[in-house]
């Protein structure tokens, strides 16, 4: 169900179509002769791969790197029937059963207020609901094993998406790009794995149905916008209040009757039009530098939606050659702070006002964004 | 190998023996009369248990619970073989396979630094290393399924214990004892496996052994104390200087060659000899009142070391009657404090002074452990 505010926002045209999951980058790189990984995959199997000698992308920064993404792949690629990679193109299947009578319901209100209790209990560091839009689910989902598109098993019935977004580390973050720094998204993944599931376990155990999702099944940051958990960026990324951009997104679709949030807006639109910092940051000018588009530059993004768009293939391109993931749109982006200090938030204020060109002047000022050395963050000399 | 500080601490015996885990009070439950544990097992499988009606035994309270305690669960009882149950009576052995050559070492220190950083971002709350001292390894594992103790299957070769402490939430902890409430341990295993995994992971990836354990092969206090990670107190738990006695425990076994922590002081001895928080509070009367004495009060205890040592058969009926664990020593013991505010670092410091009678008086004045309704936690009327 659509509210309408996605559709104002980015202008949505009416030729838009769903976008399906075997243009994505990572699916395209197995299909695709154009997107070669080379040995990008392979680095994640230390078995195989001898780490480099440079700093932030030795043995011990590999070791850290891998060991992040340790649960992550344990259940993408070692759990449920071999065709699945859960997380990443299938939801979650380590649900138990639920309960032989369903629990009573007061109001979508108080159940709410529950479950959002609950989601930061078992570990989520945003929580948001919206009610589900079809338009973003993917077409279809990809089969990696057998190198083909296979219809979304996505069971009838989900009404709501909880969109719950888990922080990224802060001073880890810094480091990018380095391997090093790769494990603030593996560790994110764990995290974020963790928290969906108990999640979806906690609203199963209530005797509702509910499937916990990841990269897979449909797009999360316009679910996460709906949900209001923040806006979207330059760096086609969502902007949290919270954490800016130092964020992963996860999602639950469930059938529990719940009420949606409102989407939030607190002038991420208009400061990401005079700051160019991530597109000026971006080593392989990935980021657009102009006004939002409704054409992509390649097939890897959605058409007929007026949005800023990264390009997905000198992106992961950049990753290749690292044999690593990057991060630096995150690094130097002004939302990317510690908002646990009242300077920062500040900040943040002066970002949402007309002031926001005096904000972007002291963050260059306080040298914030810049990037840390491994060895520096490993403690070591 | 032994520091001699425990011995001297404790005054162990020479005529001390390990523990065996078939003594336990949960592997007790499965094989001793004495024993029962009714439906407290079967509380946890919400398929076949019917929640009260009352306040914090709900329905809602025992989804969340057994929701929390998910991914535990799940490691234990769904993976391995059906006679393992990984955090509990066997180790974990979800690693993947090493690299074909090790890491280059410099120091023990400096791999050290490096183990605690990895160990940090892979979320562990507190870290230490100890060298590990065979006589706190259980004298054989207990085979829950078979009804029998088996060998203990610690490869040979491990010279350190590195400790992790997790910890458990602070403000559900307040509404023990709850089904609820009981969601603190849930999560905290959850939390704990996943980070114990990581970073036995991560050393895997270095080249050299390591094996996740949690209440699993060996006990987890006394290497804590080794590893410096906090001091003993009356209620039988570790009391830490970063979440008081509010933490869950596990460890890694590896061959790294690591550099030792020592053990710290910091008055709990002095203060819980003051103290009887616990004690008074405690329903069943399972934790002791007077000295610490070298005669346990049953099996489930260690003999020849003297120790406070809460009566486990006690405990556990407390737990077994209500059809959830109970923490209500873990909620009233005055270092169970949010030490991020200034004010509680300076209750925990005066607990270290000879005015700690003055911080048990304030601790009453202002109503520290008082009991939250688990309504209130959940934030509906």
């Amino acid at each position: 169900m659509s509210t309408g505010y996605l559709d104002k926002t980015f202008k949505i045209k009416p030729e838009f179509e769903k976008f399906d999951q075997e243009y994505d980058i990572f699916n395209r790189s197995v299909w695709d002769e154009k997107i070669n990984p080379k040995n990008f995959y392979l680095s994640y199997d230390i078995t195989n791969y001898v780490p480099k000698k440079s700093e932030g992308f030795d043995h011990w920064d590999y070791a850290l790197r891998n060991a992040s993404w340790h649960l992550a792949d344990y259940f993408a690629d070692h759990q449920g029937d071999a065709n699945r990679v859960e997380g990443f193109t299938d939801f979650f299947s380590i649900q138990l059963d639920g309960p032989k009578s369903k629990v009573k319901l007061t109001s979508a209100e108080e159940t709410t207020i529950k479950v959002k209790r609950a989601a930061k209990m078992l570990g989520a560091g945003l929580v948001g609901v919206c009610a589900l839009d079809d338009r973003w689910l993917y077409a279809s989902r990809y089969d990696r094993k057998n190198k083909k598109s296979r219809p979304l098993d996505l069971p009838k019935g989900m009404k709501y998406a909880i969109v719950i977004a888990t922080p990224m580390d802060y001073e880890l973050a810094k480091t990018v790009p380095s391997a090093t720094g790769g494990a603030i998204t593996g560790v994110a993944y764990s995290t974020s794995l963790s928290s969906l599931n108990a999640l979806a376990q906690f609203i199963t155990n209530l005797g509702y149905q509910a499937h916990a999702s990841m990269n897979d099944t449909g797009l999360t940051i316009p679910m996460a916008i709906e949900a209001g958990l923040g806006e979207y960026g330059r760096n086609g990324l969502l902007i949290t209040k919270e954490f800016g951009p130092r964020i992963r997104i996860g999602k639950i679709f469930t059938d529990l009757p719940l009420m949606p949030d409102k989407p939030i807006n607190f002038g991420v639109k208009e400061f990401c039009e005079i700051c160019r910092k991530c597109a000026d940051s971006c080593p392989v000018k990935a980021i657009p530098q102009g006004e939002p588009q409704s054409e992509p530059p390649n097939m890897s993004s959605f058409k007929h939606i007026t949005k800023w768009t990264v390009n997905a293939e000198k992106c992961f391109k950049f990753w290749v050659n690292m044999n690593t993931d990057c991060a630096i749109c995150i690094r130097v982006c002004p939302y990317n702070k510690d908002y646990t200090k009242w300077w920062n938030r500040m900040s943040l204020w002066l970002a949402g006002t007309p002031l926001r060109r005096l904000m972007l002047r002291l963050d260059d000022f306080l040298k914030f964004g810049a990037r840390l050395k491994p060895k520096a963050w490993w403690g070591v000399r």
